[in-house]
């Protein structure tokens, strides 16, 4: 018997515990070409909360009664797969549950790049390539850009930080709270700015009297407004993730957005899956990094798969410092 | 003497007449490398209202009590400036008077492409290359893309309406009234939308069951809005005026804002003050269009200097097909 959660209901504005239910099920039978994983981590991510809504997006979304999915790390149990052998560590997309039977070619072997498992839901995983190809990519930042960064004690943020960091950039983070504001700062962050304070757009107008060239947007909203009002000219946003929104069905409003006109700004969205293609040059330009210490890992962890819409919860509660993980 | 319209007062929201004052004055000598121009042609344009408020901006705004600016083909009519005589036909930017004493150095001599001086404030000015780098470079567009343009009747939007079509494209444009719409039709869209006969989100998703993968922005908020929900996969915005926005305070309400992320589009805000060094290439790409007829030139003309703000304020009423004009 293996043990799942399962979208009981669909959550109307914030998802609540009542929305989750753990059910037993036989695992199907592991035929030619799959195999069977028993789950070490699980990884939630805000991304998911849109993937129970039943809307058509980038993913389809979650089956109402259906196990819930997502990334997680696990150790082959049982294989039919050529190149696969039990005790293998490897990455995949069934999680929330402790056991899956998945086909082999939705598995990626977790790379020897002497980093921990659970890296790869965070740091070498979807993460911290969200935080390197939105930086490099969407966002076109080059050494010497000020660069403004949302959530930069979330999961992406943070990576984003010490990226920029390592790669020569001015770094303004904001966080809410006095502890969060201090792990930015300890990321290496030149500024950070605490939202809960006062209003952003004063608090970062103060810290980037300059005005900033690159903002990586993980919230949206009144932070979205905040990087119009301070865009310099020909300033590039990478448009992550709008959290603020994501349980809430009013829409954005924005006093500065007219700026995008004068200042040339470029607004670009983007998707952590199409660059799938690039994963090795991510590895390349990563590990050496967390090797030398210049980007380092960092992770909440909440134990036991019955904590998992806890911890998939608290990240909307801003509890995670870091990557949130949930380990088995 | 000359008389030249003043700006008065700064407008507190939609200008009025009483912003405006005409007033006569002695032109200053011309001296070296001086020439002294006698108006035929006025431009009145959207941005001109930006200026007239004491913000900074791309151009600097209007000083209180000073001549208003802005483009104007006029004839030479007393030159100390090499390279110009008594005859020729220019263009430059001391607008909003009968007669101005301007450097050479500012001055460009209509180029010979067998135009109508007036072209050259409209279709072949700032007005058709505001069009054409918006389309081709802001919005990477090509042939076979689906482009939505706003305020298709406007002067901007009816040259992109044209273009877009003589490259090649399918043609979605908006417009306010069934006289206004007609005329869209008439310059070759595929479809029309009424944005007055009910929301445009509505009748944007019904002319564009396909989505769309071009944005031409002339108007901002429930069009931007409307394209952000109907955008496919990597749309592209060029984001040129957003004149509901011009005169009211109110920040922009975005519901679909978040569809950036998934569908991985592109906002670009562009000036086409930066595309001067490429104007050679659109006389070479514009100039055959309008032998051809494949793009036409339509202007709404206002007679007297007199009426020139009358001209400008019926740019917020939507008084104009095409380019308005004051004629001397």
């Amino acid at each position: 018997m293996a043990r799942a959660w399962h979208l009981k209901s669909r959550p109307d504005g914030m998802p609540t515990a009542d929305n989750f239910e753990l059910k037993e099920s036989d695992l199907p039978p592991v035929g030619d070409g799959m195999i069977r994983v028993r789950n070490r981590w699980l990884s939630v991510d805000p991304y998911m909360r849109g993937r129970m809504n039943d809307v058509k997006s980038y993913v389809p979304p979650f089956q109402l009664g259906q196990p819930l999915e997502g990334g997680a790390v696990g150790e082959v149990v049982e294989s039919k797969a050529q190149g696969f052998s039990a005790g293998d560590l490897v990455l995949h997309m069934g999680g929330w549950r402790d056991e899956a039977v998945v086909p082999a070619q939705a598995v990626r072997k977790l790379p020897d790049l002497g980093a921990e498992p659970q890296q790869f839901l965070g740091v070498l995983g979807t993460t911290g390539a969200t935080a390197y190809f939105g930086l490099v990519d969407a966002a076109s930042a080059k050494e010497g850009d000020i660069v403004f960064v949302s959530a930069a004690a979330g999961a992406v943020g943070s990576v984003v930080v010490q990226l920029a960091k390592a790669k020569g950039m001015t770094v303004i983070g904001s966080a809410g709270g006095a502890d969060k504001c201090d792990y930015v700062r300890s990321l290496g962050a030149d500024q950070v700015v605490d939202y809960r304070a006062r209003p952003i757009v004063k608090s970062l107008s103060a810290a980037a009297p300059q005005g900033i060239d690159v903002y990586f947007d993980n919230v949206g909203g009144s932070h979205l407004d905040a990087a119009l009002a301070v865009a310099r000219n020909r300033a590039r946003f990478a448009i992550c993730g709008m959290i603020e929104g994501y349980n809430q069905r009013e829409p954005t409003s924005l006093r500065y957005l007219m700026r995008i006109i004068a200042a040339r700004i470029r607004l670009q969205g983007f998707l952590v899956f199409d660059y799938q293609p690039r994963m090795d040059e991510f590895y390349r330009e990563m590990a050496p990094l967390l090797k030398s210490g210049a980007v380092k890992s960092r992770e909440t962890i909440v134990d036991r798969l019955e904590q998992a819409p806890a911890a998939f919860l608290g990240l909307f509660r801003g509890e995670n410092v870091g990557k949130m993980l949930v380990r088995l």
